[in-house]
């Protein structure tokens, strides 16, 4: 089959293998997938992967043991725990020691013409989303672990540090609990998404008062904790969302002196995410920035790293020779 | 009066000014004051400090307002708050953005013979507390500052990095509740005054597991950050107890892939610590390495900051001329 592959460096194939379906997993047909930060962050080395990369897809089943899920339009949860460990049995599988996650971590990925995921992993995508919008639901997760983990209700003042594609979600996310929030970008037509929405939006953080209850920091760069710590108020939390391949050194004495919670987030529920996808509370037209079929997916990668671009597509399913955008 | 002055340099006067007692203040006559690590970063120029140093106290109410408390034996709150801003009114002092803190910001300290504090923030010595014993008040309420912040009870399996002053005080008020305690320091000959009362103690964290639900940083040094978090279960807790004047670069990036929750903690509530010291569950007697006068201020801080050196008091109220141990 198809596949873009890293193993040091990135590569188009098409003589890779077909994946082998395991006992209770499914083999999907990918149709789209999903460029994100932690794939470009995988091509320069993170986590020292290797194999077939992706791990935000919308695709069909083609093969299951669950008949009735054979044919049917399915996102996925990116994490397959062992499936005995307590953490599994918690429910856990996120934090599973022995996991594998899907295009980051011992686990084939999206960017192919197949991938295996266990059922229990799938979600059935209602027919009222289109594959692009369901594409989203893994960085929307994402954004609902927020959610999960901290108290974001009416009258919270909230900051999201980031304008980025993850800053973009996590910001609508949080609109809709009805929070006082803030979100502080570096890019005005970014930033014009959210006002559009209604939501306020500032450029850059000179201005603001460090007065948040919670900021959360989607920047993905190495100031953006630094600029979260000098935002939030004393006995506040931040949420650091993306992992840095290297940070700047951070003065982490205001977390003592304040009394500061620091909070990691990583994935989140897909159930929320699908439906506040279906709802239009998350809105993620407006981020796909470009498509590109599989066999450019070097030019993908390139192009989703570039300023100013926020979601890049890769059409798995179009023909080749055959344009996708 | 004598007072321990620091003005860019620490240095004996003879001749300092006793302190004006403001409205709702006490004026205390010092009889010891204990020498702490913030100390010694403040005699290294941290929080750009000037006038008497010192925070740690135990003394006489000599003048004040509220006739019953002269004469009578006292510890003190550190934290002076405006009194007037919404940290203050929701009991918050220790966070109000215009306090002044006793020996540490604005405020003249301990290590002379007066010094004053709000008549709100002092607490009786009840008379079975020896003065060394009290006054580790101040240390003890910080470690009690844990209990508020985190769930340590039965069960919970609890690290404590470091073996200084503040490690083996906040084992003790771990160990207190419960908990499956285990304490990692670098000194043997410190350890076993844990040891001595049934707690578990290793020497080094080579060969611990990552497996703890709490782990409480209380070693003071550039890489108990970086040891704290390779020890954390994921979605385990961090606690932070001290500032460090230089840290080193630390990989935050676990923070995020194991959505670990770092808490700083910094001062904490007098009344338990107190009543702990009463009870002996909290022994601070092994704890006193020696004792300076005032005037050989400046030999006690030298001294304190002496490896293997535990708690080291200055006996303000030992008359000139006479040695204090």
């Amino acid at each position: 089959m198809r596949a873009l592959v890293f193993d040091g460096k990135l590569c188009y194939r098409d003589d890779w293998p077909e994946p082998a379906v395991s006992s209770g997993e499914a083999l999907v047909r990918v149709g789209f997938a999903g460029v994100c930060a932690t794939d470009l962050e995988i091509a320069r080395g993170y986590m020292g992967f290797k194999g077939v990369m992706g791990h935000e897809f919308v695709g069909v089943v083609e093969e299951c043991a669950d008949k009735p899920l054979v044919g049917r339009r399915v996102v996925g949860e990116i994490n397959i725990g062992c499936g005995e460990c307590g953490w599994c049995s918690e429910g856990l599988k996120n934090h599973c020691p022995r996991r594998t996650v899907l295009g980051i971590l011992n686990k084939d990925g999206a960017f192919a013409d197949y991938l295996t995921l266990p059922v229990k992993n799938l979600h059935v995508v209602p027919d009222s989303l289109s594959d692009e919008e369901a594409l989203f639901a893994e960085p929307v997760a994402a954004a609902f672990e927020v959610l999960e983990q901290v108290e974001a209700g009416l009258g919270a003042r909230v900051c999201v540090l980031g304008d980025g594609r993850l800053g973009l979600i996590v910001a609508q996310v949080l609109s809709s609990t009805g929070c006082d929030l803030t979100v502080c970008g570096r890019h005005g037509e970014k930033l014009s998404i959210l006002s559009e929405k209604g939501i306020r939006t500032v450029l850059g953080v000179k201005g603001l008062d460090k007065d948040f209850d919670i900021v959360v920091d989607c920047t993905g760069s190495p100031s953006g904790l630094s600029d979260a710590l000098a935002l939030v108020r004393p006995r506040g939390t931040v949420v650091m969302k993306t992992t840095v391949a290297e940070r700047g050194p951070v003065d982490l004495n205001c977390v003592v002196i304040d009394e500061l919670t620091v909070l990691g987030s990583r994935c989140g529920p897909f159930d929320p995410a699908i439906e506040s996808l279906v709802e239009g509370t998350v809105d993620v037209r407006p981020l796909i920035t470009k498509k590109f079929r599989l066999e450019e997916g070097a030019s993908a990668l390139d192009y989703a790293s570039k300023k100013g671009v926020l979601k890049v597509i890769i059409d798995v399913g179009a023909k080749k020779g055959v344009k996708a955008w």
